[in-house]
């Protein structure tokens, strides 16, 4: 398969459709044209095979998985995903492959009103690039730095799946349909859709890295501090069967990558107002403070010490 | 050296300057505000190491030629630069490297004002995925369909060095400074503006894989034909050094790519202010006809047929 009937296949499946796309593929540049009065979120995720996804990964989960990363920091910032580029390195284009990819990438953008409106590919070791662009109106995009003494902080969904998952990947054929659903949210994460929440939500930011790491980057920006109830954290049935031991559950949850869940914070009085919004569950699992750092406690507000030794964060190169 | 430093690094250098980047480096994603009536030109281009330049090149060169291959297309398309994302794989960041790295992308960028507002860094083999936003004036870009029957083919600045640059390149410590230059076409191309012609140009591309094969793009999408005057086509005066016979250079500035320059179809009246419009030379090298396909002729009119056996465009995957 050659490189121009990749992108005449890619220009034919992911056509422009959205009225603001003037010029979708198919000259130097594509040419987008926002409305007045919105802004544009931008953000850029590379994959690499055998870093960001295990070799053997389908084609399938690639494409989904590329694109849903990339959506997440949209919908982390509040925009609604509008436009995509894909830069493919790939070390042969299989017709069988691409189609898979292609399937994978429509699936992750799901009923989203997103066009592709451009990429590259050429010959490589497997990686993608991808740049996504949302729109949302002027002035509203939920940041980092907004988080105030006394905002709830919430997240959406449940946590831990994925780094189980990953854990689990090795074992994925044998496993049964329940812990099977824990590989499938590594390969297939559902990214929120954080644009409903754009002007409840004070700070938010996707978690890809684990709840303490990436809360940690919203509590340095907003020059803030946290205590989270570890007893609140959502979890899945899936993870619960797979680590019944609650310490060890709760420290994945904390550390564990690869979720896609929302951490947003949020007035009190507008939590119910943002569960109402999302289109998932949105729990309550921990408050704002004064004091810097981030304080882990149980349900009875005890102190807990589940993360001694474990990783603050994720650096590719460390 | 730390991804996080490394980031860190890119937004002391190249931080946010621009009064419509509302949020640059730091947060899930940057976000831009067009100002009302301003339409954005988005393209996407990846270079990898051994692929698209040689594995011993420069970091100062290598971060000057993932920028200027994407300035160029915005120029391409008449399109301002204002925005960049910069995907970053490296085996290692190395302080001295990324330091080089960033000179060569601001070198690349010059006086243009571009913001870097976001981007990835992770550990792989070395390759680099730019996506570069530019700002034009709605409705106004410049694209491949609009070749006119009669208007006239020019190009910008001279044809050939970079592809000679490369049959040098093995011998370049060997070199005379004049034939240097030709080195320098491949790893340091000067991009073209070619915002200016906004409006003068009825169509253009940049030549990123040979005048023949970018001509030809604009040809088919445009539904007409051309005539070129091989002896027309603009050669540096080491060109003409390195390749004194006549037959040899031209069929090298007709299908060596890497050279950067536009490509402009423009109406015969214009083309006096297309040549003022623009900080470098513009050459008229043709005409527009309506009779499909391109005919290769001489100063006096005659058919030639340098390009038999010569590849018709450049595929990755072929």
């Amino acid at each position: 398969m050659q490189e121009f009937a990749l992108v005449q296949r890619l220009r034919d499946r992911l056509a422009a459709r959205r009225p603001d796309t003037r010029i979708g593929i198919g000259d130097d540049c594509a040419v987008i044209a926002p409305e007045p009065g919105v802004e544009l979120a931008v953000t850029t995720d590379t994959l690499i095979a055998g870093r960001h996804f295990p070799l053997d990964t389908p084609a399938f989960d690639i494409g989904y998985k590329a694109i849903a990363v990339n959506l997440s920091d949209l919908g982390a910032m509040g925009a609604a995903p509008s436009w995509l580029t894909i830069a493919l390195a790939a070390p042969a284009l299989d017709e069988q492959w691409c189609d898979a990819f292609i399937d994978g990438a429509e699936s992750a953008i799901g009923r989203a009103d997103v066009d592709i409106i451009g990429g590259d590919t050429t010959r490589g070791d497997l990686s993608i690039t991808i740049t996504a662009i949302g729109t949302l109106a002027a002035g509203s995009a939920i940041r980092r730095t907004g988080a105030r003494v006394g905002d709830i902080i919430a997240v959406t969904g449940t946590l831990g799946d994925a780094a189980q998952g990953l854990a689990l990947w090795p074992e994925r054929a044998t496993l049964d349909a329940q812990a099977r659903t824990l590989c499938d949210r590594l390969s297939r994460p559902q990214w929120r859709a954080g644009a409903c929440v754009c002007g409840l939500a004070r700070a938010g930011i996707d978690i890809s890295d684990g709840l303490a790491a990436d809360l940690a980057h919203i509590l340095k920006a907003s020059t803030v501090g946290a205590r989270v109830d570890v007893d609140a954290l959502p979890a899945s049935a899936a993870l619960h069967d797979a680590l019944p031991d609650a310490a060890a559950r709760q420290r994945l949850q904390l550390t564990g990558g690869d979720d896609y869940e929302l951490c947003l914070v949020i007035d009190p009085a507008d939590v119910d107002q943002a569960r109402n919004a999302l289109d998932c569950a949105l729990t309550p699992i921990g408050v704002i403070e004064a004091e810097p750092g981030l304080r882990l406690v149980d349900r009875l507000g005890h102190a807990v010490d589940i993360l001694q030794g474990a990783p603050s964060g994720w650096d590719h190169f460390s």
